[in-house]
């Protein structure tokens, strides 16, 4: 698939028009093709531009309400049970880890339970969100069955992404990670160069582990990571999440990617800040900056497997490509991006 | 190793008369046996009876204090800083993991850092506290580096266990996990019987995965779970809990397991019950009840890869063993039986 670059203001206020054109207005329409836009600007180009056209389609299916906001339904001071109504999952989960994060500046600790929602696109967004506000988040969600149980050949499980991210003036650190070892938008791609995975990625058809993308896409056997593992913690989630927002679990949820609504997610953010010495507050701040300096700088001091290519920390990539994005243009799929005009116009 | 089966009730007064050897009194000495008695009771063998002379001889060397309780240095309403004091670990962690059960009882969501404390044993033993009180819980520790980063071949994470624990009626779903693999123990073992490993468990010496335990243990590289994504997460949880706890790091520990003091861990719990309907309380337990019933039972329906043998959940098998080694008697490893009394007498 060809390839131009668009400078990210051209990106967003294309997206700004596509958005306003599925019925989205004011600002939730300009905060939902901003979060598409710097997706793809950081470099998660799966969940931005590129998967604009299925968020269109869920809007047209009914899916996806773009006139539902999402409402707080029940709580103590510190944990929040709020509804999605079904609205547009990017908006929804951004208000719900909005709202974590201004309970953890009141009390240290909050967390919010959101059931009702949709697809919140790429994760670490409500990650990087709670960092740059120089508060520690922790968040997920269920997915529909997408991945077998470890033991068993037919999907139970979600993959279920899970992050977790901590303020750092220097850049934030930013884990993002699904449940199985690649995504099935990782599957496609390597299947469709007809490129060996990097490391098995799940099963073939006769129970096989195989670095095959398109054997894997074929059998719908992803692999949890670590085995027996990954598949114990992606029902935790799905558990945890259900439970606390009161809403669907992933065997509750379609199994079609166009149907998939009503899923539960769990935001939560604390802020060490409040337990600072009230005598000297910025003497906390500067004693964590460096503290997270030296682990990171510990893992940089690893022996490299390939020399001069030390081990990263998570998210290490994404301020590099930010950069090179927003200056030589945010690299698009040329169709796809040629025909966002044309959706629902 | 030869093994024979005692009743608990004597592997829990063998161990409490040692650890009153130990230096321990009263009900800190009664809890302290009673946690490594009950963790060789649920089939956790390398973390109770097992562990328990390397326990000792860190009370020996001087590195876990009997004397020192765990002490609240600060916090919120929600959030609150421990200091353990370099005390007996599983007293620490079971103090912590007890305060942060409170604080979610009174406010829905509650948490616990520590730091300066010890290995808390057997990670699940809190999570089961929490799940037994009736709350959900989260918590982890960091470890001495033990674990190579993705791309690195020294250690400079930790294994980093982290536990999630859901209450249930019919038996709590617990899930107690570390960063790598297999442990170390669990190498050692099908090392010693060389036996292949189930699963690729690391690099051999020349940078190949592997199935040799033997192999693992000479180059010190074990596997993160999931590759990247286990170091990745590995990373995050020993930045959690040292900046949190204002405790240590991984990169600041001892590589000597014997001089491995000073750790740092995160407890949180959650109790959704507080979002109920005033009106009918029970109407939310039981609505909780039923959804992880039909959790557990999706995961158990999944198609399985051997007939009759379906996946399972996260701690399934601890109620049926523990009932066993309560019926049958706890199997317990001769060697370390017969040597018991005579530790610090």
């Amino acid at each position: 698939m060809s390839q131009l670059r668009v400078p990210f203001a051209e990106l967003e206020s294309a997206l700004h028009r596509a958005v306003l054109r599925l019925g989205l207005t004011g600002e939730r329409a300009a905060l939902c093709a901003r979060l598409f836009a710097e997706t793809t600007r950081d470099g998660i180009y799966t969940h931005g531009l590129n998967r604009f056209p299925r968020f269109a389609q869920m809007v047209a299916n009914g899916q996806v309400d773009v006139t539902a906001e999402p409402e707080r339904t029940g709580g103590t001071t510190v944990l929040e049970r709020w509804d999605g109504h079904r609205g547009p999952g990017n908006l929804n989960a951004y208000a719900c880890m909005q709202r974590a994060i201004a309970l953890a500046k009141q009390n240290g600790l909050g967390a919010v339970a959101l059931r009702n929602t949709n697809h919140w696109m790429r994760g670490g967004t409500y990650g990087w969100l709670a960092a740059e506000a120089g508060v520690f988040a922790v968040c997920w969600t269920n997915t529909m069955p997408n991945l077998p149980p470890w033991g068993a050949t037919t999907p139970a499980l979600g993959n279920n992404p899970l992050i977790l991210a901590a303020p750092r003036k220097a850049g934030p650190v930013v884990l993002d990670m699904a449940m199985s070892q690649f995504s099935y938008g990782t599957l496609a791609a390597y299947a469709k160069r007809g490129q060996a995975l990097p490391a098995p990625g799940g099963f073939d058809a006769q129970g096989n582990l195989t670095t095959d993308a398109a054997a894997i896409e074929a059998s719908q056997r992803a692999l949890p990571i670590g085995l027996w593992k990954g598949s114990g913690l992606s029902l935790m989630l799905d558990l945890f999440a259900a439970a606390l927002a009161g809403g669907l679990a992933t065997h509750q949820l379609s199994r079609d990617p166009l149907q998939e609504s009503g899923i539960s997610q769990f935001f939560l953010a604390l802020d060490p800040s409040l337990l600072a010495d009230p005598a000297d507050p910025g003497a906390h701040d500067r004693m964590q900056e460096q503290l997270l300096d030296a682990i990171l700088a510990s893992v940089h001091a690893a022996d490299p497997v390939t020399p001069g290519r030390p081990a990263r920390y998570p998210g290490e990539q994404t301020l590099h490509l930010r950069e090179e994005n927003l200056r030589l243009g945010v690299p698009v799929d040329r169709e796809v991006w040629e025909r966002l005009p044309s959706i629902f116009s």
